[in-house]
């Protein structure tokens, strides 16, 4: 067992100086199983969570929703627990529990007593290598997630627009497709799909433990190696490669009429970098970018220009998915003005990022960026769950915890220079979808 | 092993009839091998080819270009011929041999004098089992791939859009992929990619024999039965199930710019149905519309719009894609008038997309075409080595004998009301993707 201790202090002085507060805690089990243990004794209350380094993207082609659809059945029965018990324990110990998929990883949780941590771990140990799935479980939790598939996307006409945005974006890589899964391939999931998967991920050598609260990281670690230290590590466990994209040649827009659509609006991506291990600038800068273009209603470029100035568009935005496992987006959009139609709405974007990209930054408001992410990275890091999150997510994404706590310091280091630099990279209509979402008559 | 002889007579006299002259002959040898034999006595020649069930889409993800790849290296050495010899062999006898690989199927021929037959089945059944690749097989091959690659697809900016708006066009299915491979998959492409495809689909079970000219077909399944019937069937041929369309709900639109386009021009794809086993008639109401909208360049409905009444364009065609084992796609086209923006000139064939679906088909014209097309199937028909290959592709497709036989009676059968329901269901701008070549300057 390898161990190391990382401390460091808050430090609102200087503005470059590291953000860090929070006293974090590695190891690694024989078996290959990351632990990181985030101390915080304010409340006597933990925060217990596993990671596996799988999600919607590991999927084989045609089984789309695997990762979503175990993330559910791992609710049901082991050798030890009934389906149900193990939320039905933590409910009765006063905690909270639940699970989540994304095209990386999945992660499932419980945040309770701090004296409570041994419980959980033991249960969530036991159905990392214990599943025991029924027929009748499958079909049930079929019509469950069909159920939330429905609900989320199918009477959703933005999150349709969405997924078929996303799935334009992708030429060739599995984040085309939703994590949710397609219909018609939840429909035909079955009990050698979700095994399969299963089996084939969900190990020790696959996971990360992160444990976030009032414990102490030694006794941490010893539990750990109590509960999932005897599990043996998966051994044909893949390496982590999925398809990359071509080079994109081809500036793509959708049009998506729906009768449901309330009102007219309009998205942009782009392909994108990720935070890569040790490599983290680039990313750091589009977050910058994010901010600049569509960060603020008021003094964001797309707000002054669109909303304010020519009053083509009531809502402006932009955001940027920095932590992803391989090639990400950088997203844009707007709700045009009423009266404006979207072809002229995206007109005046694409003249206000033209404009951008020849006039650059305003250094007076960037400096102000630059102090607003600083204090948001420390109100951030005062969220103990968020923390662990943070690390999780980081962690099953291939970063290390040495990239998470060099972040900070990272975005404090940006330039605005580097801001030009990745927009021009990334702002390349080459590599972009739009997606018109409109409202269309029910007569078609 | 079944066998059964279908003969018909060429029948011109009646619009309705068959068409049908070839004699064929099919037999199945008891290792799951499909043998159809077509006579044709006229020369003393023999097309022996043999058709996998197997094509690029049939690739695992990351691995695109594997199928086309595996046949190139068919051609190196096996236990018993060098690498080249057979189709020096061929040469030597006066004979030409060649290969190609679709999405669907890969297939193998050599045309010879008809007593050569024996001498080519030997080889070509040696290599089904026995292909002994060295690594630098493996290496020379690639370049000669890459190579390929870069003079038809990366140096020809025509197939770039083409493969760009392919990717679009498909979500889900693996169509999406050239059959060529991605460029950065087949510099990753290497032996076990290769022979794990070779040895999952290259067997008997997964194989048809297409013997066509100067042969008695009793004499060609005994030597079918010595050469190929003693290879065993591969015991683990997996279902032919690849991932299927989740429905596409936005019209798509690329925009393609590249220096090097000599003429801007348009294309438009829809997803369309196939040709299926038992149900052809919406395949062949979709040729008809095909014809009528784009075949002919002076009375076809887009060269009679655009062309020669609006002079928007130059040049229209449209083409469908009858014979896939999956969705497939309808596609037109247009070249524009000089000075007449791409945008105008989609606009013109949108409208005359419309104006189609409201007024319908000519019906004299419709008439004529029925003619036309039963006329281009007899002439069709008097090639020998074009039965053999249609016969080759349909079967590989999933079609059977009798579909292939079927065909030219269903074509004649198709009504104008039949043609007028394919155009509303396919014609669906949400089922569509437009890619506009453009020239771009060198600046940009």
């Amino acid at each position: 067992m390898q161990r190391h201790i990382l401390i460091s202090a808050l430090a609102l002085v200087l503005p470059l100086a590291p953000v860090l507060a929070e006293e974090v805690t590695t190891a690694t089990l024989d078996n290959g199983m990351e632990v990181v243990v985030i101390e915080d004794h304010r409340a006597p209350a933990v925060f217990h969570s596993v990671w596996y380094r799988t999600g919607a993207a590991d999927e084989p082609p045609g089984a789309s929703g695997a990762a979503h659809f175990l993330e559910h059945l791992m609710f049901k029965a082991t050798d030890t627990l009934a389906a149900g018990e193990l939320s039905a324990v933590v409910t009765e110990n006063g905690g909270s529990d639940n699970a989540a998929t994304t095209a990386d990883f999945t992660y499932y949780y419980q945040r309770i007593a701090a004296d409570r941590l041994d419980l959980v771990m033991g249960m969530e140990a036991d159905r990392m290598r214990n599943l025991r799935l029924t027929p009748e479980d499958i079909e049930t939790e079929r019509q469950v997630v069909i159920e939330e598939r429905n609900q989320r996307t199918e009477n959703n006409p933005d999150a349709l627009a969405d997924e078929q945005g996303r799935a334009a974006q992708y030429l060739n890589h599995p984040y085309g497709a939703p994590v949710v899964g397609w219909m018609h391939e939840l429909r035909g999931l079955g009990y050698p799909e979700v095994m399969d998967f299963y089996h084939l991920y969900y190990s020790p050598n696959n996971a990360i433990l992160v444990v976030a609260g009032d414990v102490d990281p030694a006794a941490v670690i010893a539990l750990a190696q109590e509960h999932y230290g005897p599990i043996p590590p998966a051994p044909d466990l893949p390496p982590r490669l999925r398809p990359e994209e071509p080079p994109q040649r081809a500036a793509r827009h959708l049009l998506f009429a729906d009768p449901r659509v309330a009102q007219d609006h309009l998205t942009r991506s782009y392909l994108a970098p990720e935070r890569d291990p040790g490599d983290q600038g680039d990313a750091a800068a589009l977050l910058f970018l994010a901010e600049i273009l569509g960060g603020s209603p008021f003094t964001s470029v797309l707000a002054r220009d669109l909303v304010h100035e020519q009053a083509v568009a009531t809502e402006v935005w932009a955001s940027y998915q920095a932590v992803s496992v391989d090639a990400t987006t950088f997203r844009l959009g707007l709700t045009p003005a009423a009266g404006v139609p979207l072809d002229e709405a995206e007109a005046a974007m694409d003249a206000a990022l033209a404009r951008f990209l020849d006039e650059g930054v305003d250094l007076a408001r960037f400096e102000r960026l630059r102090t607003q992410l600083r204090a948001a990275e420390i109100y951030a890091r005062d969220n103990v769950t968020g923390l662990a999150l943070r690390y999780g997510a980081a962690l099953a994404s291939g970063l290390s915890v040495k990239d998470v706590q060099d972040w900070p310091a990272i975005l404090q280091s940006v330039t605005e220079a580097d801001v030009m630099r990745v927009a021009r990279a990334v702002l390349d209509p080459d590599h972009s979808v739009t997606v018109q979402v409109v409202h269309e008559s029910e007569e078609g």
